[in-house]
């Protein structure tokens, strides 16, 4: 089946859909345990839910894939995570919340040390920190300019790591990573890979050379190194796709940027998962599809912290009400991912998911945990099916066929 | 996976397989009551059957994707639903079992009425009763010619709808569909949406024109609107693609005309499910592929009827011990689809099934229901698949590689 059939099948009406994803949700036992962080929590609101709920497993690109967080956002929201892979240096500016344009040629840069010879001593510029790396970004927006037709930007990003940019017209991304990935040696050309990105080379000859220029009295980042170069490409929208009105409730620029890449408004910043509830209570009335998206739960498992994970997951517990008496059409409690503690990472492992609307048809399932979901009645199923989902307990699909 | 691979696997034996096809068997809970149809009715003999069978959940189409009729027919006889979407018109013919040929370009008519400037006034003509449209139909037949090396054939379906077939050389059915889809405005003209389909449209030009002459005296019923032109398409028949000899045992004359599309026989039209078993049983020896469609599950869902579906269903569980009597190699009890009596529709939550042979690894399913279905051996499965699991199992499919 193919995840854009839905698309020819949609039909509008007044029903409401919320997506609560609670980032890094799937986990793991830890030695001496036998429950994972979400079986671990006590969690009597998700736990009742689940049993009004139609409950699964969800893969968000496949059998043993660990995503990133860029894939599994689109997996979530009814995109094909492979087909639709975003460049590391569109994701790296989704990442900060970058304004896109269609003119924009995104680049990933690090900061690196070099010797007097060009040769790289360390490919992350011993780690910066995030204040020179701002102060660093700062003076090669001041002193770097290429031929007068091509705008250069630089964003800072963290650590050793930024966001170069070159706005203008018939910039190709076909040109070779910076990177040696090995120290001692010079780094590479920014040679073009087809014939075409010649003039697009060249710009990025001349700006490696000044920005070099611009850094040579750094002790450390005095030289930057290319990677993941992306030219802007645009995604169909949620309302194009679905007709769907949506709107992204997300503290993280990350989620922030991948949401607007799929066409969502994005609320203002909050700072807390209660926050975040009340900015879904205000918005209400104005939007169809809510996206809130809960960091923590990844944080704390990133932290390798269970315990710290599974109090995460007892707050949204406590929050859960709130969102129910908004009485949604259809609501959604699931991960991007699994971000088991005892990993400290991303990993491959399938998120539990559970879809509650009046159209749900029993399943036996009694609480949410990731072995509970197991006998769920959405059984175990690829992530960028779960819109196709949502939206047919939404009535939002018509037939296929007569 | 392809659901053609199985096709370059098969062996011939004397094996039998029967699909007993309970129409819209898939259904919900009502308000007050925790199971479906098919779990509130009383079916010791499905129960003890399922006890033997390996038993799953069938998508019928794609995750929350509610299929018509053909689709799911396509999918239940291991045909891509989507691959081989059939065009409306077809369908149309194949829905009152029109016998096609290779020549045919078939169309959809709803008869309209059109004030005396020609704007539609009722895209349906007051929904005409049947009478009233093969009265018409009749008339239109007598009255309309074309070229002569075009035959025009009228037939009668019901209400507003008819079946129009254009017979001849050369058509081409890239032509404009006729209905504004709204009122007060005049129908659509049927030109060419391609250079090569000029001449049909022509054609359909000067039909609409000679069909409002003839249908100029009629009250309601005085236009003619044409929509899903579709050119004939032959499918690979089951004889040709899984080496079957193949009997379908069906009242209503959709299902009739989707199983001759696919070249099986098709046994005299009966009026019971009783009459269905006994020409199962009279035909036994002759054939080793069986479609048998139950159609009143799917109607009474349509009604809305909770109670008279779980009657059909109670009704042909009575009936199965005659066709178990018969000891096919493989039977396959499930459905085209749900058909949930609380949506009184056609719904994309998938359908239990259960296969018996004697090579089924035993399952943990121990009634056949919905939520039993979730925990059984088959999983959540494309039905598309369907035709291969019933093949393996009838030892008609030899090993792929070596």
């Amino acid at each position: 089946m193919h995840s854009e059939l839905i698309d020819t099948l949609i039909v509008k009406n007044q029903s409401k859909i919320i997506f609560l994803i609670m980032d890094g949700l799937g986990g793991l036992p830890v030695p001496g345990r036998d429950e994972t962080e979400l079986e671990a929590a006590h969690t009597p609101n998700l736990d009742a839910l689940a049993r009004k709920s139609v409950c699964g497993l969800l893969d968000p690109v496949g059998y043993g894939i660990t995503p990133g967080s860029g894939p599994a956002h689109f997996a979530l929201f009814g995109y094909d995570p492979v087909k639709n892979s975003i460049g590391r240096g569109m994701l790296e500016g989704a990442g900060i919340d970058f304004p896109m344009t269609a003119k924009d040629l995104l680049v990933r840069i690090n900061f690196a040390t070099v010797d007097q010879q060009g040769r790289v001593l360390d490919r992350r510029a011993g780690r910066i920190d995030d204040e020179t790396n701002r102060r660093i970004c700062r003076k090669l927006q001041e002193q770097v300019r290429l031929d007068e037709r091509v705008e250069v930007i630089f964003k800072s990003v963290r650590e050793h790591r930024a966001l170069l940019v070159l706005r203008g017209e018939g910039l190709r991304e076909e040109i070779a990573e910076t990177d040696p990935q090995q120290t001692g040696v010079l780094p590479v050309a920014p040679r073009a890979l087809v014939a075409e990105a010649g003039p697009t080379a060249a710009l990025f000859s001349e700006l490696i050379r000044k920005a070099g220029e611009v850094l040579a009295d750094e002790a450390k980042a005095n030289m930057i190194l290319l990677r993941g170069y992306a030219c802007y490409r645009r995604y169909p929208s949620l309302a194009e796709r679905f007709g769907l009105n949506a709107l992204a409730i997300a503290g993280y620029p990350m989620y922030r940027g991948i949401a607007r890449l799929l066409g969502m408004d994005v609320a203002p910043q909050t700072d807390s998962i209660g926050a975040e509830i009340e900015a879904l209570r205000q918005n209400y009335a104005k939007y169809d599809f809510f996206f809130i998206h809960v960091k923590p739960t990844d944080s704390r498992g990133e932290d390798g912290n269970f315990e710290a994970k599974v109090k995460v997951i007892e707050e949204v517990d406590t929050l859960v009400p709130q969102i129910i008496n908004l009485h949604p059409d259809v609501l959604v409690v699931t991960a991007d991912h699994s971000t088991p503690a005892i990993l400290a990472a991303h990993s491959w492992h399938p998120v539990p998911v559970l879809l509650a609307a009046k159209t749900c048809r029993p399943d036996r399932v009694e609480r949410f945990g990731e072995r509970a979901c197991i006998q769920g009645g959405l059984g175990r199923m690829p992530m960028m099916y779960l819109m196709g989902q949502a939206l047919a307990h939404a009535m939002r699909l018509e037939k296929f066929g007569a």
